[in-house]
């Protein structure tokens, strides 16, 4: 019983534990894993953290930890926030006083797990432990990891899955939780969600009202694009000021894998930097082009190849087993891609890697253009195929795929089944759209299933074959004990729970991989949404599942994220951008060429004309481009909260300076009192004539000499104008 | 001979005038006109100004002014540099001991002058005397100019006249005399100039070797024109920073002009502003749309007609007195078109003011696309009508010129000669190259004689008239003295020179205008080039004397311009981006609509395809925009040293800061002591199991109290290491 209320309590509490490092010796010499491990415990007390070790896993341990000293920890915040001022995301310099400074902006939960982790990990220069995971000196520390909040995790969960929208605070408390990077990633999609309603409403609308390739659902559908990409934008620094993390993206961190090639001296610092030429990682990045090249290629061909089996298939084909050959294309994509795809994606990052970046930020815009360019090819090729080549060349084309003849032969009963028609072949309109339906809705859905169902089948996999596997040694040794044998009855729950049997072996979560889904998902709705005007609203659902999910996703099948900041959605806002400028193109292209259900203008299409396919495309880029300058202008001047409270801090701030510095001028003399002492002075103007007839005074002298003070200055110039008027009045008079 | 003396020495010396203020009171009464001069003079005075008034011109007094206390100087300098480092244009706060600050950072000519005119303008609030000239209250001040130094204007036209190129140095000489505004407009030419050798190199030999039209020339031109226009963006940087004012232009200065409309509380400084609502704005905004269709519709309208007459005239009519007729269009062009674009940029200056702006800058940028559209209009729309109107549908149109056979109707002898061919007619290929020819040399070489001939007539013309004027009212009332009559002797030469008889008069320099021109020439290679490709050979020879004939202008035929700075050449940087995409349009569409002399790829017109001309136009937009992407990236890795300079003077700025903050840290205590002292004190260990046995630890604390100090976490660490070793040894040892 007292186990029991133990265990209840184990949820709750993750008994004030910072961080888990797991600590793995394997494949390592028991003497040397145990000198490893004590200089591992020695540098972590040295930045001021207390640990604690229990057994883990097997041949592993773990070592709990948690901040002892507050000074390390004010140390290293407010080295932080020194540096933040300096780069400009802070508007002040912080209180010299840390723990005024402290009181005055305490951390949030997300700022004090991020800062225990820099003091783990940064160089023993800059404060920290240098503890590195996986590398080097360290390559037994396989993971640091801070622990689930369970209490907060199963709010989380209920809130969100009881509410229709997400309100900023609900981000807000994302943020402080797993930090700005991660808020980020909700904030986007919750924004892309909200902005989905208004597409997802007219598209019905569109839908039953104008049907497919309307050319005014595809002009409201781009516009909407622009608005939404500009919006966010604007969004992104609001957000940035609100979180205070604006411009973190201006602080760069060094890349650890960055290889030097030599040692120069920073001609601004005046310090010895280790660099890598430029031209040299330029020639690197050259590689870019055949890696494009090859990834455009390769997956290319594999799709258009299985495209031309399927239409040959279910066009030409008519021979026995066609319904079900008619699926043997999709399944050759379906076992082939994904390893294709991974392949490419494993290339891409050695590539990036090759290609030697000095600062992290550097390597993840590289990475992640390769990773559009992949995924670009692998979602919407097939589309594009279908409406740019089959379509509009199916006639010529389809002759030609009695190539595809050979996957089919075995089965066909004769020659004639498997003959196309030398004319009259006409092409299937109503593919595209089946082809649009199943990208937006079933590959949704598939893909949304798996996110959540393969790392739960995965854990349960694991931790069977783990069980079945310590049951077969217990039995074969009759001795092993479980990891937890030595833990004292009082922590076993939390250590069960928290650490070795389940949290240490779960994913690192990686929000990138969610993001790109989501920009995919916006392409679809950019490129192909004037195919079928109701892909917003399986977006509208399915997003609200996935904002969702994702948190259970979170909360569950992952690690505690360690908190990053962040300030934007990164290089995924370049292929937004990317994505609504294509799609310009595309929709243009695509209403004009299936303006009447693929069919040409005038119902077939062979009427269809270059030179009008060109001037629609290419006046609909130029209007796009002029939209997006006049949504860019009005957007600009747009005013909101965090933009106003960031100039309201700058602008006290500057204000405090501004008046330190200028109430030096108000101990200057009044020159008015000099100007009235000169002419009081006589005394001046006698010297200045015995100068002046002694013939020692210089012609400038001489000439500022003659009307001394301005009372001088103003007689002189009465007697000009009295003069002056005198002269001219009869003339006046004579004229009147 | 002594007043020969004086004279000779009047011309390098000015007497230590800072400044000239022309007090003119025509038209107001005597009285007022006193009290006015009255207040002028104290004002001035009041900010430390010393003041000497002579007679100037009829019903004018001229007011000389100088610096006389240094210590309101010093307060404007001191306010200018705290102001630059609070916008960031410098790196660090300047000294708070004015006189050391202004000893390790002497003033420059324009500086110091640009310096006291703020003093004399600036409002009282901000430490400025608050003379407006022409408005208000200082109706009566007509203008403040600063003095021409002639012995400095004497070396500078004989060194200049005398080089073939420009050195940074000499910019820097007129940076420093004329201020960074009118230096940036020489910088840019200077730039311009120097790159232009390429294209009249190559131009040259592509007109030897390829002909007109060709699409080598085309290509090249293009990526020319991107690589200057980035280049330029690159080096404006480099010489904002090299000249100390990368960043004034974010230095924003209220509009004297400005008319609020209420009175609101700022919500960032909490001050009350006076506003006008933006809403506002954008209807009166909006008045640029029917403004922009008119300045195209009538100059367009006038021009097409000429255009038409002038068509009718060479190909069509064939009577008596062609030769002469033939040039009616062009005479009616040059006389109406002047009076046309005098009436739109007045027009358009109207609705700039109307458009109500709060700051300069946003007034200037306004201003400036008005009048970037009306020059489009005028100086382009000759050539593309020919180019794209002419050319291609000469055949359907020429016919219909019959419309402008009443032109001409009088001179013709019969019927027959006013009538066009009605089939037959082929357009007339070489009109396009003369045109060109004309508007890149003719009108270039014409542009420059009027900016130096005109003023120097008017400038001639006018004193001719004063004189002629004042010897009629010498005859007629006998009495009325030459303003120059109570000058005292020695400085009459100076006074003549200087202000009274010439300076005063000059027209006021407006370096705008010579930028426009600037830009406008440019467009000219970007669009059109390629018809013709000696264009850069002619703007090469007409820019090298350009470039000092504005220097001749600005000395001689000006008044010294008062100096401002300028981080930028402005608006103008748009307006060249878009002349160099536009140019990669016209020229891909003229290079396929002539690339055969204007007769179609295959010798005849007919053959151009409308989708062909659109793919040529389509392709060739897309590569010149992924080609700049490529021109931006690499320029952006590209070091100066004006760059460098500037991350230098930051990072030591930050460095300083960052030590300064950071010293404080070093006074916290090492925490492995801490660590150790825990473990030293034993009482710790029986109090804690005291409150152990006594049941009021909390679960926390006995999970952290197990090991107490590092080095119990080692010991028991090493003991799990080793059970766990044994126990996977006897299995490690049988696997083996």
């Amino acid at each position: 019983m007292a186990s029991h209320g133990f265990k209840s309590q184990a949820l709750q509490t993750n008994m004030g534990v910072d961080f888990v490092i797991s600590y793995r010796f394997a494949r390592t010499d028991k003497s040397v894993a145990i000198a490893k491990f004590e200089r591992l415990v020695e540098a972590l007390a040295s930045v001021g953290l207390d640990t604690e070790v229990r057994n883990g896993d097997k041949l592993s341990v773990l070592l709990f930890v948690r901040v002892a000293s507050d000074e390390h920890l004010f140390g290293e915040v407010y080295r932080s926030r020194v540096r933040d001022w300096i780069h400009g995301v802070r508007a002040a310099a912080p209180p010299k006083e840390t723990r005024e400074a402290l009181e005055g902006e305490p951390l949030y939960e997300a700022e004090r797990l991020r800062i225990i982790y820099q003091l783990i990990t940064n160089p023993v220069a800059e404060g920290g432990a240098s503890i590195t995971p996986k590398e080097g000196e360290w390559e037994n520390v396989v993971s640091i990891f801070p622990l689930h909040d369970h209490a907060y995790n199963k709010d989380w969960i209920k809130k969100w899955s009881t509410s229709y929208f997400l309100k900023t605070e609900d981000l807000d408390d994302i943020r402080n939780r797993l930090g700005e990077k991660i808020a980020f990633y909700f904030a986007f999609t919750q924004s892309y969600f909200t902005f989905l309603i208004f597409p997802a409403a007219f598209g019905l609308s569109a839908w039953l009202l104008l049907g497919h390739f309307s050319p005014i659902y595809g002009i409201v559908s781009a516009i909407w694009c622009i608005i939404f990409t500009e919006w966010w934008k604007h969004q992104e620094i609001d957000l940035g000021v609100r979180w205070g993390v604006r411009g973190v993206s201006r602080i760069e961190t060094k890349r650890k894998g960055f290889k030097h090639e030599k040692q120069i001296t920073d001609p601004v610092t005046g310090e010895k930097v280790l660099t890598f030429p430029s031209t040299k990682r330029l020639q690197r990045q050259l590689l870019q082009l055949p890696f494009a090249l090859g990834a455009a290629v390769v997956p290319g061909a594999l799709i258009a190849t299985c495209f031309g089996i399927e239409v040959f298939i279910s066009e030409v084909y008519n021979g026995p087993f066609k319904s079900i050959l008619v699926f043997l294309p999709t399944g050759i994509l379906t076992t082939v891609m994904p390893i294709l795809s991974g392949i490419l994606t494993n290339f891409a990052t050695q590539l990036t890697i090759y290609e030697n970046y000095e600062t992290h930020g550097a390597y993840e815009t590289a990475l992640t253009q390769k990773i559009f360019v992949l995924n670009f090819i692998t979602s919407y090729l097939p589309i594009l195929l279908t409406a740019f080549v089959y379509v509009p060349f199916g006639n010529i084309i389809v002759p030609y795929l009695d190539v595809f003849s050979l996957t089919v032969k075995p089965f066909a009963e004769d020659e004639k089944q498997l003959q196309a028609p030398k004319s009259g072949f006409t092409i299937n309109p109503d593919r595209l759209r089946k082809q649009v339906i199943y990208f937006t809705v079933t590959a949704q859905v598939v893909n949304l299933g798996m996110e959540l169902v393969v790392p739960y089948l995965k854990r349960r996999g694991f931790s069977k074959y783990k069980q079945m596997q310590s049951d077969r040694a217990a039995k074969r040794s009759g001795t092993l004990p479980s990891p937890a044998a030595n833990d004292p009855p009082e922590d076993a729950a939390f250590l069960s729970r928290a650490a070795k049997r389940s949290e240490a072996e779960l994913d690192v979560y990686d929000v990138t991989s969610d993001l790109r889904e989501m920009v995919l998902q916006f392409g679809y709705l950019s490129l192909f949404s004037v195919i079928w005007p109701l892909t917003a609203v399986s977006f509208l659902i399915n997003d609200w599942i996935e904002l969702r999910a994702d948190a259970i996703k979170i909360c569950v099948e992952m690690q505690r994220p360690t908190p990053w900041r962040a300030d934007t959605i990164g290089p995924w806002l370049d292929s937004l951008s990317f994505l609504t400028w294509l799609g310009s193109l595309t929709t243009s292209a695509l209403v004009y060429l299936f303006s009447n259900d693929g069919l040409g203008p005038d119902g077939h299409p062979s009427s269809i004309t270059g030179w009008a396919l060109l001037l629609t495309v290419f006046l609909s880029e130029h209007l796009f481009i002029l939209f997006r300058w006049g949504v860019r202008i009005v957007i600009s001047k747009l005013d909101s909260p965090g933009l106003q409270k960031e100039r309201r801090e700058r602008f006290l701030v500057r204000k405090q300076y501004f008046e330190e510095s200028l109430s030096l001028l108000e101990r200057m003399p009044k020159t008015k009192d000099v100007g009235e002492k000169v002419e009081i002075t006589r005394e001046n103007l006698e010297e200045d004539a015995r100068r002046k007839s002694l013939g020692t005074a210089s012609m400038e002298e001489r000439f500022w000499g003659r009307q001394r003070g301005w009372r001088e200055t103003v007689a002189v110039g009465r007697n000009l104008i009295e003069k002056a008027d005198a002269e001219t009045s009869p003339k006046r008079n004579k004229s009147q």
